[in-house]
């Protein structure tokens, strides 16, 4: 399933001269080749205003759909069109924490090269399998012939989150920041679920409800 | 405690001209006057590239501290120099939702009036109290004299946080995105509380850390 370890996925290392002379004992010990460029050159290929020094080109990881697929017991996000890059990647750190078996995403969802994405899954990224889809319907459709019970969270007719059981083969469904989940993709699904909330709110940030549902499967399965 | 509703805050609503000629129902129905702008004029008021067509200026709300510590069984989130505006705004936003009491924050976080803060509370700003304090660490002691267990959220010699119980008065302390909580306020807490995480994660976001304990204080009281 982790086709590649992050040794693997590395293919170069910069660091720049200021970082170099302030983190000698550090990259020596790393047991890594690097190159050492000027503080002027290092600015000018990161994309940040204030880079910290050290930056790598790494080959994008690969996932096997049928080794994923074959998981025994998994736990599955499958994200509809999130927008916001940073709401990706702390979905992406909070699957690892939760030990999520992968993520799977339409099509329509931000780019998880974005470097704001991949700066906010402090990692994750390396170590969290994921996989565009065409169709999340038919990934669905296809989990379910899994006996894996897809729950989409959702605001109305729905049980509360912690109120069913997670310990068998599970996937959550998270809907796009503005409008939810598409009414095909939440047919396709096992059941619904509802993370109950006071006050007037219309609903928790995306990033949020992932959390706390893969958290309470997580919880659950402790 | 809530010392005035949204609408006592609200002072004047301005919509520009193209926003009015599509909502002039909805405008006209909520029983508010508003100014209609030129568009070019919204446009250099408002701070977004891509405005809504809608803005309010509101006083700011003013919440009384002995009401905010005189509530029975409270639950508070007390944030030390949390730095993100949109990961502050989603604290609120979950806060909200989770029924929390107040929020109390050092002086070293990150304006709420921030505008970006402002926009990912998704209007909780409005509805959850909130107060600046010099020093955090006395507010603790302050809590725990009127019986409130005040947990810091820490990764090391502490107990899972599902493993307490938060039904009486709770407080939780989160920290510094990059630091997490100082000594002095470490010092200072009941005890701690540690969210479990699998893989290789150092720590999760400061929101989704926020919103998981939150939310299993509102679990164990619902």
């Amino acid at each position: 399933m982790f086709a590649q370890t992050p040794q693997e996925l590395r293919r170069q290392v910069y660091v720049s001269e200021s970082y170099y002379n302030k983190n000698k004992q550090l990259l020596h010990g790393l047991g890594t080749a690097f190159e050492i460029v000027q503080d002027s050159v290092f600015k000018a290929v990161s994309d940040t205003v204030t880079p910290q020094g050290i930056l790598c080109v790494a080959k994008w990881p690969e996932y096997e759909p049928d080794l994923l697929l074959g998981t025994k017991q998994p736990l599955f996000l499958l994200l509809e069109d999130i927008q916001d890059p940073g709401n990706l990647g702390t979905i992406f750190r909070a699957a690892e924490g939760a030990g999520v078996t992968a993520v799977f995403m339409s099509r329509g969802t931000v780019d998880i090269y974005n470097p704001k994405t991949i700066r906010s899954t402090m990692g994750s990224i390396y170590r969290v399998p994921f996989l565009y889809v065409d169709d999340l319907s038919e990934t669905v459709t296809h989990l379910k012939k899994k006996e894996v019970q897809v729950y989409a969270a959702h605001l109305q007719d729905s049980v509360d989150y912690d109120k069913r059981s997670y310990r068998e083969g599970t996937a959550f469904l998270i809907g796009n920041e503005a409008n939810g989940l598409s009414d095909a993709v939440c047919r396709s699904a096992t059941g619904y679920v509802r993370i109950p909330m006071q006050g007037q709110l219309e609903s928790l940030n995306a990033a949020v409800a992932a959390s706390l549902l893969i958290y309470e499967a997580y919880r659950q399965r402790r």
